[in-house]
């Protein structure tokens, strides 16, 4: 087994992109990450992509996007695992590398969303969920996140108002970020009087529909030393599942997936939850980075929200989340965003975060989740000397 | 870097199961390769599929797949590359175990094509084609297979009877396959008067549109020694990639993508290909059977067809293809039909093929081929003591 490192990162801005194919989105953010790594090509590239297949008639994408890349020839597939996909990917690409069977791996992850109605987006997006025992019922994906965050207020008595200061942070952060969706702060009266989209989600509470590609190029830690720039090292990889339907778990709030990939990747780096300096969160609804920071030893359940309010989750606070925006504030182009939480977290391990940059970063995890928790995949990077 | 060996394999029969969905599908298959291998669950599952998304609303199949199978908590993705999805999940499982991050691993193609509309399933077999420049414009999955073929016939003044052996070889082996969706034999004369699906393939041409799942289970080898039964090592694992859309390649007949990932796979088990005892080749359509065979160095260009009616392929022949029915006769469930090819061949390589046992097989090869050979993945398995 060898060492992993980073060697390069790209990412196009994440938004209504109606000007970009997929495969245009997708050698954009390659292009950039290979002109940083400073390598002609990848031997083999690992797509991560959710909706093609529904919302662009497109599968086999990997080969596409590697083509449109002008790499004819490598080894190319795709992996999907819903909204992990990404995060999934760049496990897969780890290990190929590891292995030993490539030296370079690229992974590139991209959706395209915005071409379709909402009606063919939220059913595109339902895939995720248990087609069977919830889609066909007609149980679309917010509508399964607000059961959770109902129950959640529920069990220990969490008002609303609390949940904001998620979405107040992640938009504070996409500010300074020019590659997110929505520059734009927001209060916490603008966040109490936001229209409800499932209740109690609102439209803050939630994560946009949006079109985005980001890449990163992975090599053996030697390779990577012999570039002139921070090296970066793969210091846990793990991920994990649960049942895919929600009425499938003895404990819905416990996020089991996140807690036990969460453990596998603390045991392979040898290292606690306070030893993080950052934690990209899977925001895609504020519920999820409460169970997300509960599941991962962050804090106690029931208490994530208050910590958030305390200001702990902040740029200046004791453990930096979404950090560049996060999925509310930066987007959530659903197959790529693993991809965009590992870049986020590679700017931050590199010192390259601009007027968000968390003083001193050098250990940071991500934690990227597919549907109600089904699939959620941890890694922890390190920059070392 | 860790070798790897097959410890279990599992199938159901391929036909209209329109009594199964696509997780009990899924879970068959694999249960009867956890039963094969004498393990409780692997620690990653990778699942093969192509069009659940379309045809069955459902995505994130992976961890739906793990979780019926009893394996809740354990890793899970999918795998896609359009029909060599299969190949590809085989690949990324390998280069798992040989990284040591993981010891058991389990493959699974799964599709379940037969519950839609034929235009629905024609549309969704299109996705892997070129979107943009091929699907849009109404060039179904046959049809761009046809253009093929008819330049090859062109090219090498091939008479279409002659591709007849292909077919009537395939028939002919899945005679004897408990798990093959069509177990009775053609012969010329019927090849001959079929009618057209896309002129000039026809119907025999052609494989069929079906249900069915496979599962591979792989260890590393040492693992492997110490069950009491033959020990199947992975020799060779390689994939290369050319242009999705056709219109796109300078030699429409050369599939350099079968070649390049050929002369990788030779490269890496030291063998040539008179070696192989056995090839399980991708007969999605009888042209892909003569061009796989020929990029592979198996036949010189323009010359398969002759080979195949001069019986070099059956099973007393030269070189036994489609040794248990292939594509055309024991089905082409499309995502899953990479990881059928696997479990063919390692039938064969234990000795336990029956009735169509190859007589001393010890070294073979497959190849999956997705698109019209944009992807193309080339594995290489031998018997070891």
């Amino acid at each position: 087994m060898r060492d992993v490192a980073v060697i390069g990162i790209g990412q196009t801005p994440i938004g209504e992109l109606w000007d970009l194919s997929l495969r245009e989105l997708g050698a954009n953010a390659l292009q950039q990450a290979a002109l940083d790594a400073g390598i002609e090509k990848p031997d083999a590239l690992f797509v991560a992509n959710m909706l093609a297949t529904r919302l662009s008639n497109q599968a086999h994408l990997g080969t596409l996007v590697a083509d449109y890349s002008g790499w004819r020839g490598i080894e190319a597939s795709t992996v999907e695992a819903a909204c992990a996909s990404g995060g999934m990917a760049f496990q897969v690409a780890v290990r190929s590398v590891a292995s030993g069977m490539i030296d370079v791996a690229a992974v590139c992850g991209v959706e395209k969303m915005t071409d379709e109605t909402t009606a063919q987006i939220t059913s595109a997006l339902a895939t995720a969920s248990d087609a069977d025992f919830e889609g066909a019922h007609g149980a679309s994906f917010v509508a399964l996140n607000a059961l959770i965050m109902r129950r959640y207020m529920h069990e220990y008595k969490v008002p609303h108002p609390v949940f904001g200061a998620f979405s107040i942070n992640a938009h504070q952060n996409a500010v300074n970020n020019p590659n997110a969706m929505f520059r734009k702060a927001i209060s916490q009266a603008i966040y109490d009087r936001a229209p409800m989209i499932a209740d109690p989600i609102n439209l803050y509470d939630s994560s946009p529909i949006c079109d985005g590609a980001a890449a990163i190029i992975i090599a053996p830690m030697e390779m990577a030393r012999r570039l002139n720039k921070p090296v970066i090292r793969v210091r846990a990889s793990a991920s994990a599942t649960d049942t895919l339907a929600l009425a499938d778990r003895t404990q819905p709030l416990a996020l089991e997936a996140a807690a036990s990939s969460a453990r596998k990747a603390y045991a392979q780096a040898g290292v606690q939850p306070a030893d993080m300096d950052v934690f990209e969160v899977h925001d895609a609804f504020s519920i999820m980075s409460a169970l997300s920071l509960e599941a991962a030893g962050f804090a106690a359940p029931g208490t994530a929200p208050y910590r958030a309010q305390d200001g702990e989750y902040r740029l200046d606070g004791k453990l930096p989340i979404s950090t560049m925006g996060g999925l509310k504030g930066r987007g959530h182009p659903v197959g790529a965003t693993g991809v965009y939480e590992l870049v986020d977290l590679i700017t931050q391990l590199r010192g390259e975060a601009g007027l968000n940059q968390v003083q001193g970063a050098a250990l940071g995890m991500t934690q990227n989740i597919g549907g109600t928790g089904a699939t959620v995949v941890t890694h922890i990077l390190e920059r070392t000397a």
